[in-house]
This record gives C-alpha cells, structure tokens and sequence, in this order.
C-alpha cells in the first residue's frame, strides 16, 4: 500500500498528480490524504475569521482552532477541496471516494480542549481549542474501499472519542495509519524540491537521508518542516521502509518522487 | 431498504433524527440523503454570492449554479453540513459515512449546460448553469457500505459524465437510487406535517394518497411541493412500495412517519 500526502499549498500541480496516480493504481493500492491550507486561509479572511496560531512550548505552531475555525475547516478541507480532488481523479480515470477523518471514525482522536501555549515568552493554558491527536484509524472502512478498487482520498477533520468534530495534525494522524495498515511507503508532496539546507536556497537539495540519523536534520528545519521530520520518524517507527518528500509543484510529482528527484528517507 | 430524505430547511430535528436511526439500523438497512438550503443561503449571503433561482417554462423554480454558486454549495453540503450530520449519527452510534455525490461516481449526471426559463414571462435560454440529472447510480458502492455496517449519509452535488462536478435535484437523484437499489420504503422528511390541503395552514394535512391519484394533487402544491410530487412519482414508478412524508421537526421524526402521522402514499 502507497499512501500519498499532498500539502495544501497553493502551487500543487493536481492534475499532474491525479495522473500520475491513475498510471499507479494498476499495480499498487493507493491512498491519497491532503491538505487545503492555502485556501482555507483565503476563506477565513473572506469571512473576516483570520487563521489564529498558537506557539507550543517547544517552538512547535500550530493553527488554533475554535467552532468558527473549525466550520471554515470542515467547508474547505472536506468540501471544496476534498471533492475538487476526487472529481479530477474521476477524470483521470482513478475511481476516487473521498472521506474525512469524521466518516467511518476513520480518524479516531483523543481531544486536547486545553492546550500549554507559549505568548511573549510565557507558558499559559489556552481553552476551548476543538483540536484532538488521532490515536485510532477504521482500518477496515480503508480496507474495504481500497480492496474493492476504491481510492481513499482522506483530509482532516477527525472525530473525537465524545463524537465531537475536531482539528487534527495530519502527520501525525498519517503515522497512526501507516502502522495499522502496515503501509511500506509514503510519499509528501509540498512546495518545495524536498529537505533543503538553507530552506531559502532550493538548490541545497538534501537528496538521502539515512533513517538512523533523520533527528540530526532537525537543525535545518523550520517550524512546518519540523513537523514533517517528526512525522516521518512516527511513520519509520511505526513501520515504513521509505519515505519520500518531493516536489508537488513540478509535471509529474509522484513518480518524481520515487524516481528519487526529492529527499529519500531510508 | 429504507430511505430517509431530510429537507435543508432550519427548523429540522436532527437530534431527534439521528436517535431515530440508530433504533431502527439493528433492523433495516438505511441511507439517508440530506439537503442544507438554509445553511447554503446564509453562506452564500455571507459572501456576497446570492442565491439566483431560475423558474423553467412550466413554473418549476430551481437553483441556477454558477461556478461561484458551486463553490459555496460545495463547502456547505459536502462540507459543513454533511460532517456534522455525520458526527451527530456516531454520537448516537450510527456507524455513519459521508459522501456526495461526487464520491465514487455515485450519482452520475447528464449535464444541463443550456436550459431553458422563463423571464418576465419570456422563454430564454441560459447558458453556463452547472446542472445536471442523475441517470447512474454507484450501487456497488452504496452496497458495499450497507452491507458492511455502515449508514451512507449522501448530499448532492452530482458528477458529470465529463467528470464535472454538477448540481443536481435531490428528489429526481433519490429516483434513481430507488429504481436501481429497489428501495421500498421512503421517508421525506421537512419543515411541515406533510401534504396539505392549503398549504398556510398546518390542520389540513392529508394523510392518506392512494399512489393511483398522485397527479391529482399537484392542485394543492406550490413550487417546492411540487417537486416533491414528482419524486415521489418516480420513486413509485421505480419500484417503491410506500412513500412517507413527514415532519422533521418533531421529536420523533422518522418513527413518527413510519407510524402515519404525516402522509403516508401506497
């Protein structure tokens, strides 16, 4: 099984994706799961709702998510986009379904209403946040659709244990996948060649990086890259053989991808 | 197999309704299909994106859909209505899956590029409408779900056989799942006790239609009302036994039609 996660950048060549996908899915299952954050912070500022961040203690950002939030959420990630998406695969001749993290309990979370939160320098504890950490997956919704010839297109939200609606960090809701389904290879797709040194200079290309040592590249990332890293080491952990991050931008960004064009994590 | 169609309007009891299904899937295999009007209204006011509604030559008053329009019907139905009807039917433990039509290629629709309408009592054709009318159903995949547990929770929009995403009606779609599920049962359930003999007055309700004399009460009905009619005439056509229509607004909305308290029509 190939899990496919494409970030919601606004570059993302999705016709490109979506083709190279139907080319896959002869010899591979498919999962697809994306974001949509460009546009939902487009929509958010349309309807005067800005995107609020918050900082964790570590340093980590993090998009804070109360119940105006999370409807401008749910509208563009499992509305408009996610049906954007599965209407272009049907197009390309890849039978799509697309599915949040709420149908199916597909992505069971643990709901973290409070949260420690860094402002000016200081730890406070920051309420009423409609976020969770995906703990569980419906293996057997995936498998069902995936093993009848469907292909999965999944975005966040997901559903907490209480059966509330809740914001999720998609890496690592992708770690709890790949180890219940026993997923051997993962591709994330951004704007961006891959692992850059300088994350200003796309010619800095960190092309292979041995899992052992993929802490050590916490030095070069930034804030959203971090979150990637920390992903890939719950995936490696959790049972992946290789991970690769790639250019979602250029013609053909899957099979870029494991052509090796990108970062390759193994 | 029972389906229950809920009317988008603002006073519908979904509380109540989900309640309801989760005391009757142990029993029946059920799909729900949804509308969210009221809630696409407000968006759309919100965002300055009106709703336009059209009236065809024999008086019918539709939607017409823009690419705008499309955009905001997207994120309300697939979107946020949907998930959250979704989370409401686990809450009650309702095993329930959402999907549009787009999904799967669930319905699939002729596209209605050009129609015709009536303005200012002329005839005039309208281009660039993104309609279309349902004529496939994806039964594998509504079986696969049903089979295996889970309550199929469907919205439009529909999608094309070009593979564009189209609007499409919600009664005439619910036509076509009947003939090719051969579905037997129906409940409609909306912001009325059912069929009434003057629509302003709720003490007039009709309760019971022999399905021979359906045609007869297309007298009593306004435009929305009508539709209804056809529905139900098709859904008769394609094999159902019984049609229930009832209000949504009760506390028991589904058990209260299947005891004939709104109009029941065999």
């Amino acid at each position: 099984m190939l899990l496919i996660k494409i970030g919601g950048g606004k570059g993302i060549n999705w016709e490109g994706i979506c083709r190279d996908v139907s080319s896959l899915v002869a010899e591979s299952q498919v999962i697809v799961v994306h974001g949509a954050s460009a546009r939902r912070d487009e929509m958010a500022e349309r309807l005067s709702i800005p995107t609020k961040t918050v900082e964790s203690p570590s340093g980590i950002t993090s998009v804070y998510t109360d119940e105006e939030a999370l409807d401008v959420f749910l509208m563009v990630y499992a509305g408009l986009v996610n049906k954007k998406i599965v209407a272009l695969m049907h197009k390309h001749g890849v039978n799509a379904v697309g599915l949040s993290g709420v149908d199916g309990r597909l992505w069971q979370a643990r709901a973290k209403k409070e949260i420690l939160v860094k402002d000016n320098g200081r730890i406070k504890l920051l309420r009423g946040n409609l976020t969770g950490r995906v703990e569980g997956v419906n293996t057997h919704l995936i498998r069902l659709l995936v093993e009848n010839g469907y292909v999965p297109v999944i975005c966040p939200p997901a559903l907490s244990f209480e059966s509330e609606i809740v914001n999720t960090d998609n890496d690592l809701a992708i770690g709890a996948m790949i180890e219940c389904l026993r997923i051997r290879r993962i591709i994330s797709l951004f704007e961006a060649p891959g692992l850059l040194k300088d994350p200003d200079d796309e010619t800095t290309l960190i092309s292979r990086i041995n899992k052992k040592r993929l802490e050590d590249y916490l030095n070069f990332a930034r804030s959203r890259m971090k979150k990637k890293i920390m992903g890939a080491q719950k995936a490696l952990e959790g049972g992946a053989e290789v991970v690769y991050w790639a250019d979602g931008r250029v013609e053909r960004p899957v099979v870029g991808a494991l052509e090796g064009r990108g970062t390759v994590i193994c």
